[in-house]
């Protein structure tokens, strides 16, 4: 991970790689590095879709060594979404393979010369770039599937779907699984736009002849990487909960608190919701044949992803996360799980975002479009998506347009993404990260339910605004090192709530790299990369009028608890006074 | 006018009028008054759609008096379109008419409890609200022959048609002229979306039984309004040009300028310019029946308007102003003016900114939907959005939504509203005005076209960036306070030439109100109304960054001079330093 690989796609004749050192950036990974680039090379005031944006792919700081959860990968640009900064991160193979291949970063820019589609491989020879236009217009799942027949099985592959080609605001990037699927993505923010925009449809890469990257002190590595796995695999969460039933053992947690946001967010519960819960989504799995318990990447110790089979036994999904069966379920008032997976394998298929299009449905069901509830509706709309007609296109540009088409007021949206599973009228602390994250509405940028709902960490009332901005503020800068170190969000159960896990992951950088970093090094690492954030969305046009969520919030309460957000505005303004 | 109408649409049983005096509202009129009640009354961070949000309608000061061009009225609100505050002002009866009755303004509040629609009738007894579904998706033109035929042919009326109703943020708020034809409108910023968002259809005026309103000192007013007169009729532009061509006597200049956008902001001349000229225009309208010089409401002396007859002789739409046959022409790359005449009536009857929906097909055609020039399509797309279709919503929202919806970059807009009929590339002073005006781009808040291009006033280079910003700040002042006198903006031209003139204007309102104001109180007062709009934004979450024009007009030079934007964004924010 010493050189950066960039592709100028309005190079004369094609697009054309060069492969440079690290340089300035070396010691970056992650979120980190894609934040650092973008903040730096990428003009703030540009379009997001145009010649100065960057899209910039970067595995985290241990990724590619046998450091165990560390195959995730960060993807960073101006957001088509949002317009600000963008880190958008995902599990799947391809953060591994591109660090063992030597990657610190793959930087798509330039204005391509015409629309043709291009497929960039990389293995240990190089990089070779061929025009491609019979991949035009293919899903992930077809894209893999050509690139198998050509590359052959051990490949990794990044791509974008429909979605991505057409330029919507609510397209993905996506990642392959360990048995190639196109099921892990960078959901968020419409960076499958701008990939789209670069006219590059697919890398596949290919790590064969390369070693497992190797940390400077090998033994103290080892050692710390045991004490790691213990620590996962000791804490109730990681080695237990997320294993059995995925995250989607989250839907009778988060309705029993009140605070799964159904029907559109009017309402706190949902009289589906123990339908669609993890504890039967796995017995469904299981006896249909598929699978309720799958990493899905290799060195991945807590596994809380899955396979999910239709009736007859054929895959359908995977296992679709907690957050796509509330945005597809819950939020859209359908409390049928084959529903919710087929549309969680269309999002994938097209590269869409699976929160911002359940999230866009629910609006468009407010709109009257179609009912509440109205599961084969929802499909026919993501297959509109697909497709590119003009509803399709405004249900694939997200919520806000999905709003501002139809006139509807209540969009449950921060910096134009739309928010998570999570009410923040019922889980305080979440809604300060919603408002407040650079990144707009994002759960995984200051997880506060962990102590909020799930008394991981210190347990602050999800009903009070007491604590809430302290405890976002903690979160969101530990997640900002976590999100750099190439490792799984998930991890921050153990940390939070074992000390010696926390260590473990701090001596795992410092025996990689040869640091001496404290705890407190971590912290001020985390700072940095939410100044550099914060900053460049400044240069966007944000200030704090934008980091509010939005009014109805404040003035609409929920049931049951019939509350609505507390936290006031001049608060709001303090997570990031530290 | 010394009393404010509020209307809560929200009250039990249905809208509720009241009258109350107009407090601590006096003095003010027009834009000022709007922009004052929005200012301290709607929360910043509403929705546009939302309960929060008021549309405020106001008379100028000198409307409803026997003062020549006084007849221009405000409409103000938290703008759908750009997120801002929003003054959009049309002529036509109502505002002398409003101001008869007595009403400073009125203002629609609150939301409605279901989604019936109703009419306001408003006559020197009082006022009447009734439910009228009957109404519901009709167009102006059909809205005010129904009025007609309840309430005779003496009214006024001010109504929206089904872009409003279905809320889109394009729609305009219609005013009938002398002959109740509804082709005056409120065009900016989607204030027809608030209207419709109250559920209030049509507001029917009758000034039978009231006098003409007084002045202070009624010899000195009388003797002022001579003066008055004689200036507008000794300059050049409203005494010859603008009655004799109308606005459209500006398409041969600005296009031989090399100012004129064509094809979606790309080149800055139209080979088709000649055949939509205004000497064109007026000559067809003569031949066939129609008139070239016409005024549009009672009191007007420059009568830049017109009637456009088919060739049959049977009217199908007032005379397209210039900025709409730009919009429809040029940037469309159409130079038939039955098709931009057709498309005038359309966007007309369905209640939309010519502007705004010009620009927005021009965007439609860099994606590929229709082709440049194809003028029948562009037919069928403004009718796709009377319609309502999904397609027809994109382009009712305007250039950005739809932009967005189909992954185009060139969209020439600021705060979120598409530029009028004159590239910034080659006429820097309108540019500052449309990077920095409160109202988002917007050529009538700072008119520089006079100075840079016809030589009104002091003559400044347009193709230089120097002394562009103390041009636009002082034209910028100066409009804020003729938008808010009910004076057209036209006076501006004999203005900004003959003092004799500017001083007239402020001794008819010295006389009218037994003020004794000088030219530097008229300033002051501008400022004050610039800098309560400024002051909204602020609070809606704008920066300096969005006081800028879009990067492509930084990068992309424009033919004929093949220049770019020249003024730095450091002096940009220098514009309201005063």
């Amino acid at each position: 991970m010493d050189k950066i690989l960039r592709i100028d796609v309005g190079a004369d004749g094609g697009p054309k790689a060069t492969t440079d050192p690290v340089g300035d950036y070396a010691g970056l990974g992650g979120r980190a590095l894609t934040s650092a680039i973008v903040s730096k090379e990428v003009p703030m005031a540009c379009h997001p879709l145009g010649e100065e944006n960057k899209l910039v792919i970067a595995p985290g700081l241990l990724s590619g060594s046998i450091a165990a959860m560390s195959g995730r990968i960060s993807v960073g640009a101006k957001s088509p979404l949002t317009g600000g900064i963008k880190e958008a991160n995902s599990g799947g193979q391809p953060s591994q393979v591109l660090a063992r291949l030597g990657y610190a970063a793959i930087v798509l820019q330039g204005k391509p010369k015409d629309d043709s589609l291009y497929k960039v491989f990389i293995n240990k020879n190089g990089v070779e770039i061929t025009k491609d236009n019979s991949l035009k217009m293919l899903g992930n799942y077809d894209v893999v599937e050509k690139m198998k027949e050509e590359y052959g099985q051990k490949i990794a592959c990044i791509s974008i779907g429909q979605a991505g080609e057409m330029k919507l605001a609510a397209s993905s990037v996506a990642f392959t699984d360990m048995e190639l699927r196109p099921s892990r993505h960078a959901g968020r923010g419409g960076l499958g736009a701008v990939m789209g925009s670069k006219g590059i449809k697919v890398i596949v890469l290919d790590d064969a002849g390369m070693a497992m990257r190797q940390p400077k002190d090998v033994e103290r590595f080892k050692e710390a990487n045991k004490r790691w796995i213990a620590g996962l695999q000791g804490h109730g969460v990681t080695g237990q909960a997320l294993p059995a039933y995925g995250t989607n053992v989250l839907t009778n947690i988060i309705n029993e608190a009140g605070a799964y946001p159904t029907y559109n967010f009017k309402e706190g519960r949902f009289a589906g919701a123990a339908k669609i819960s993890g504890e039967v989504l796995a017995e469904m799995e299981t006896k249909r044949g598929g699978l309720a318990t799958h990493g899905c990447h290799s060195g991945c110790v807590i596994r809380c992803s899955g396979i999910y089979n239709d009736k007859d036994g054929h895959f359908l999904s995977k296992q679709p996360e907690y957050e796509t069966v509330w945005a597809h379920g819950g939020d859209c008032g359908i409390d049928d799980l084959d529903t919710i997976a087929m549309l969680d394998f269309l999002d994938d298929n097209y590269g869409l975002d699976t929160i911002e299009m359940g999230v866009t449905i629910g609006v468009a069901m407010e709109a009257g479009l179609l009912k509440f509830g109205d599961g084969k509706g929802a499909i026919n709309l993501i297959k509109e998506v697909g497709q590119g007609t003009p509803l399709g296109r405004i249900i694939g540009s997200g919520a806000v347009v999905t709003g501002k088409v139809f006139g509807i007021e209540r969009v449950p949206v921060v910096k134009g993404q739309a928010m998570p599973a999570y009410d923040p009228r019922a889980v305080h602390g979440i809604g300060v990260t919603y408002a407040t994250s650079p990144m707009g509405a994002d759960h995984t940028a200051g997880y506060a339910i962990a102590s909020n709902i799930l008394g991981v960490g210190e347990k602050v009332d999800p009903l009070k605004p007491e604590g809430q901005v302290d405890l976002s503020r903690a979160l969101q800068i530990a997640t900002a090192f976590i999100d750099s170190s190439g490792m799984c969000v998930f991890v921050a159960f153990a940390l939070l709530d074992q000390p010696e896990t926390n260590q473990a992951l701090i001596d795992l950088v410092n025996a990689f790299y040869g640091w001496n970093w404290t705890a407190d090094d971590t912290v001020e690492f985390g700072k940095r990369v939410l100044k550099m954030e914060r900053d460049f969305n400044v240069g966007a046009g944000f200030t704090k009028e934008h980091d509010r969520l939005p009014l109805f919030m404040k003035t609409q309460q929920l049931s049951p608890h019939n509350l609505t957000f507390q936290v006031k505005d001049e608060e709001l303004d303090g997570v990031f006074n530290w």
